[in-house]
């Protein structure tokens, strides 16, 4: 359930004071559990829970690929409070298993990505892919054309307001996959889990949409997909821009009405 | 430095590719240092950085008070590749400091807030105060007017578009404080620490304005400065709205235009 109904005091010039129920986006706590130890909390908005999990266990760097999950289920523990079901249990392959996950704890808000890295230096993931050589080539068209198909194909956003989205186009501008969540991150999480347990890892030639800012955060989530493109509707921060610089990767910023900004990986964008 | 200059290739249809420098905000990590043991990494803008620690160790309950900090400094040795400083060091009093601090790194990045929880039950921290019986009362003239004297002052929002806000008001609407940040968590961190460090909380009779929406983990934010008020441009999720439902506050979401939705606290907002 991604909606769920409160009472609101709406007060509006010239209305009054009015009373309706609103639909507002769940925020829930999701514990990811490996080998039965707790690794991470995220606060996010149910559904697609096991996309959230793959794709988080992928984007940080903890499996090399779906490849090394065996198996994911729900803890049948519902929240007392909401009847959530908000534990997903993971099993990784004997490779996986035995290599040491590093002992941090992740607890990841609604709005946050990767956590419990405790110096700057542990911050940067390795992606098994690189994105220097991709030849994706997509015309400037086509480009702006994407955050209409990504906004037609949002179910939430019309109805609560307050959901981000990713969506994952292939080079032509079909759209693949599209995902929201309260968290941004959890968005990207779940594409990227989505198109990794359907074994389309590394996404050569495709580009993923951002609905908001492009942070060094969601840039690395790209890299660790294998994306060569980054778009996004708002701005990006100065380490995204630099991530993207040295990793090869096109970062498109202020995508909308009929213009864009790109700060990386020009060659990619094609004048149409 | 708040911004830093990139070159961007602007696409825009019927004036074709022009080529600018851009101001883009700039984000970079911050690590926090305990007594020598590093605790936690943010990605954060630069600037207000004693602030963003002290508000940091005040919301997560690792102080009880900026009066447990002894001192904090930077460490003077920048980032080799941007020359940031970007370590902080704090010294807590002998009685924050003899209390176990439990063994959780902390990661942040630009959109996330408290880390390093392993389990749901850590999610939430709590506050010393309570703000079920704070007095205060605002007009609906006066809070619809909130937004645009955080615009005014921001100072970097109109110049890279990639910032959020947070903002604290009194009773009558005059503003304290606005800081920005590319985290929105830091940004309300930020407040804080500016608030505690000059003796201020509990902020009673206070308001705090979010520029973009309202999650748990801003919530327990203001709850954890004895706010009673807590005010967003966009929406809120269940969770927040659930949080300040059970602590007394009250949250109003879309405050923007002449209009706005309370979803609890309504006692606290006068129609004028």
């Amino acid at each position: 359930m991604t909606a769920r109904h409160k009472r609101v005091m709406q007060i509006a010039a010239g209305r009054g004071t009015t009373w309706h129920t609103d639909d507002v986006s769940v925020e829930e706590p999701l514990e990811i559990r490996v080998g039965g130890v707790s690794l991470s909390v995220t606060m996010r908005t149910p559904g697609d829970d096991f996309d959230l999990a793959a794709g988080f266990l992928i984007t940080e760097g903890i499996v090399r690929g779906a490849g090394e999950i065996e198996a994911m289920r729900m803890c049948p523990d519902a929240s007392a409070e909401t009847g959530e079901l908000n534990v997903v249990e993971v099993s990784l392959s004997k490779s996986a298993a035995s290599r040491a996950i590093s002992p941090r704890a992740f607890y990841m808000t609604s709005s946050c990505g990767i956590c419990g890295k405790a110096s700057i230096d542990a911050v940067r993931t390795t992606s098994p892919y690189d994105v220097h050589d991709d030849p994706l080539s997509m015309t400037s068209d086509v480009l702006v054309g994407l955050p209409d198909v990504q906004r037609a194909a949002q179910r939430e956003f019309s109805r609560t307001g307050g959901l981000h989205a990713a969506a994952l186009f292939d080079a032509a501008g079909t759209l693949r996959c599209v995902r929201e969540d309260v968290g941004r991150h959890n968005a990207f999480d779940k594409v990227i889990g989505w198109a990794a347990t359907r074994g389309l890892l590394p996404l050569r030639s495709h580009v993923i949409l951002a609905s908001g800012r492009a942070s060094f955060e969601l840039t690395q989530k790209t890299l660790m997909a294998g994306i060569p493109m980054l778009a996004a509707v708002s701005a990006p921060s100065s380490l995204a821009i630099e991530l993207a610089e040295t990793s090869g990767m096109t970062l498109i910023g202020f995508l909308r009405g009929e213009q864009m900004n790109v700060y990386t990986g020009f060659e990619r964008v094609v004048r149409a």
